[in-house]
C-alpha cells in the first residue's frame, strides 16, 4: 500500500485535487466546478465523491487530506468572507469534508499552503524561519517562525500584501491605499507600466497595448528584448518589492525569502534588482544574512503539493517521518 | 527561603541590578558605572560582585540572572556592536557572568525584555501573541508569536523601529531613511513639532524653544494646555504609528498591542488618535480585535524587571510556576 495525502486548490471556477505521494509528487489530479452557489454541503460531497474515485482504483492508504483556500482559516478550518466564492460567510469545509473520510482535513489559504509547500517539499526543507512571498494576481505571504508557520491569534497572519508600500499610493482592492499588492502582483507591474509610460517620453512597444489586453508575461518579453519601459517597469517593482522585504525582515528576521508565483518566472529581471533594493534597505545587523531565492515549487502542482503538504506536516510532527 | 532573581539593565552609563520576586517586585535595587572600557572581563566581575553584596545578607535563594542590554542576542548570550557601549564588537556576556553563578544566566536586548515583562507579570499574561512597542530616545519592539519571543534564524527579529514608516523619509542613526524611529520617538516627536513649526504660520509656546531645549514632556504640557502645534505634532505622531501597527497586524496578527516608554505617559493625547489611524489602515480581516493598551510595567523599574522576567519566563517552561 503506498501512502498517498490528497491535495485540494480550490478556486472561484475551479476545485483542483491531486493525489500527492510522500516525496511531493503529484500523481494523479481531478477538477471539478466549484460552484459555490449549490450551497457548501453539496460542494463538499462532490469533494468527497471525488476523492473516493480517485483513490478507489489503487492500493492507496490515504494519510490526510489538505485543503488551500482563499480565505482559509487554518485555526478553526472554515472559509470565511471569501469574495470570489458564493458561499454562505462562513464554510466550515473541514468538518464537511471530515464527516466522510477517517483521516485528518486541514485547510489553510492559498499563500500559507505555498509556504508548507516549501518547507515540506521544497527549498526551506529544514528551515525554522523563512518568509514566501506569492506575486500572482495579487500578493501573498506565508511565515514561518521557531520551525512553525505563523497564523497569529485570528488565523489571519501574513497578510503581507497589504502591508503599506506606499502611504496614501495606489487604490487597493481590499479598500485601502498603497498596498504592497497595488505595485508587486502582475496587475501592479501593468499599473507600474502604464504610469512610466504617462511620466517618460521614452519610446516603447507597451505603447500599443490597451490596458485590459497587456500581461505581466508580455512587459517579460519586452523587457527581454530591452524594452526600456519594461526594464525599468521591473527595476520599479523590484525596488518597491526590496523596501518591503526589508521592513519583512526587521519583523520576523527569516534566513531566507522564497518567491513564487508568476513574476517569480522573470527570473534575474527581477530577482537582480531585488538583491539590491533588499540590501540597501536593510539594518546593517541584518546585511549578507537572508538569501532571496525562486521557489522551489513546480509551478503547475504547487496549490495541490501545498495544501497536500499541510496535512503531511501536521502528520508528521505527530508520528515522525511518513515514507 | 525567598525566591528570587537578579535583573539587570545596561545602559550607556550606568548599570542597574534589581533583587526581583516571583510577583514582579523589585525589592532592592544597585546601580554600578557601565565602565565598559575597562574591558568586558573586568565588567563582569563587577556586576558578580555587587550581585554577591545584594543576595549575601537576607535568606534569598537566587533562581537565575536576566539579562537587558542595548543590541543583545538572545540566542548567543551576546552583546554584538552596541554604539554606545566601549567593549570589544562581540561580548559573550551570559558567559562571563555565567562563571560566578551556578544559575542560568539569560540575556537579550532591552525591548524584548520588556515584553517578556508584560508577558510574565503585566497585562499580556497569558497572551500567546502580542507586540510591544517602546516609545523611548527610539522605538523598540518586542513581538510574541505562539506563546514565544519572536527571535528571528539571529536573534535579533523585531526591530519594529527601523521597519520604514515613510519612504525617501527622515534621517535615521541607523543609516536609513524613514525609520518609523525618526518619528515616533521623543526624539521624532521633536523632529515633528519643528516640521509644523516651520510649515504652519499658527501661534505656538512651542516658538520660544531651540531644537536642543526642547523635550517630550514640554510638548505634552503645552498639548495639555491645548497649543496646536504640539496638538498636532501628537496626532501626525499618531498617524504614522497607527499606520505602521496596522501593518504589523498585516504580519503576525497579534490580539493586543502594548505601548510602553516615555511617550506612552501622553495618555488620551496620544491612545485616541492612535486607535483612530490603527484603525482607518487596517484590512477589513483584522477589524476590531487587536486591543491597544497601555504597558502595565512599572516606568521606573521595568527595565530590570523585565530581565528579570527573562530568566522568570524560560524557568518557568521548563519547570512550572515558581512561588
Amino acid at each position: 500500500m503506498k501512502n498517498i495525502t490528497i491535495g485540494i486548490d480550490i478556486g472561484g471556477t475551479n476545485t483542483a485535487l491531486g493525489i500527492v505521494d510522500t516525496q511531493g509528487n503529484c500523481l494523479e489530479k481531478r477538477s471539478i466546478r466549484t460552484n459555490s452557489s449549490q450551497g457548501a454541503e453539496s460542494y463538499a460531497e462532490g469533494i468527497a465523491s471525488t476523492i473516493r474515485e480517485m483513490t478507489g482504483k489503487v492500493a492507496y492508504n490515504l494519510k490526510g487530506i489538505g485543503i488551500g483556500a482563499p480565505n482559509g482559516n487554518y485555526l478553526r478550518g472554515t472559509i470565511e468572507h471569501a469574495p470570489n466564492l458564493d458561499f454562505e460567510d462562513i464554510v466550515p469545509l473541514t468538518d464537511l469534508i471530515g464527516k466522510y473520510f477517517d483521516v485528518p482535513v486541514l485547510l489553510t489559504n492559498d499563500a500559507n499552503a505555498a509556504a508548507i509547500g516549501e518547507y515540506v517539499y521544497g527549498g526551506a526543507r529544514g528551515m525554522r524561519d523563512f518568509i514566501m512571498i506569492t506575486l500572482g494576481t495579487g500578493v501573498g505571504g506565508g511565515v514561518f517562525v521557531n520551525g512553525e508557520m505563523l497564523y497569529g491569534h485570528d488565523g489571519f497572519a501574513a497578510e503581507l500584501g497589504h502591508t503599506t508600500a506606499i502611504p496614501g499610493g495606489r487604490q487597493c482592492n481590499c479598500g485601502k491605499l498603497g498596498c504592497l499588492e497595488t505595485y508587486c502582483s502582475a496587475n501592479g507591474l501593468r499599473r507600474t507600466v502604464f504610469e512610466l509610460l504617462a511620466s517618460s517620453n521614452k519610446p516603447s512597444l507597451l505603447r500599443n497595448f490597451s490596458f485590459k489586453d497587456i500581461t505581466s508575461k508580455e512587459v517579460f518579453y519586452k523587457a527581454s528584448e530591452g524594452d526600456e519601459i519594461a526594464l525599468m517597469a521591473f527595476d520599479r517593482t523590484a525596488e518597491i518589492l526590496g523596501k518591503q522585504m526589508a521592513d519583512f525582515m526587521a519583523f520576523s528576521s527569516p534566513e531566507a525569502f522564497f518567491i513564487f508565483g508568476g513574476l517569480a518566472k522573470a527570473g534575474d529581471l527581477l530577482f537582480n534588482p531585488l538583491e539590491k533594493y533588499f540590501n540597501n534597505n536593510l539594518l546593517t545587523v541584518y546585511k549578507n544574512k537572508a538569501a532571496i531565492r525562486k521557489s522551489e515549487l513546480e509551478e503547475g502542482n504547487a496549490a495541490i503539493v501545498g495544501a497536500s503538504a499541510l496535512v503531511m506536516n501536521a502528520l508528521q510532527s505527530e508520528w515522525g517521518v511518513i515514507k
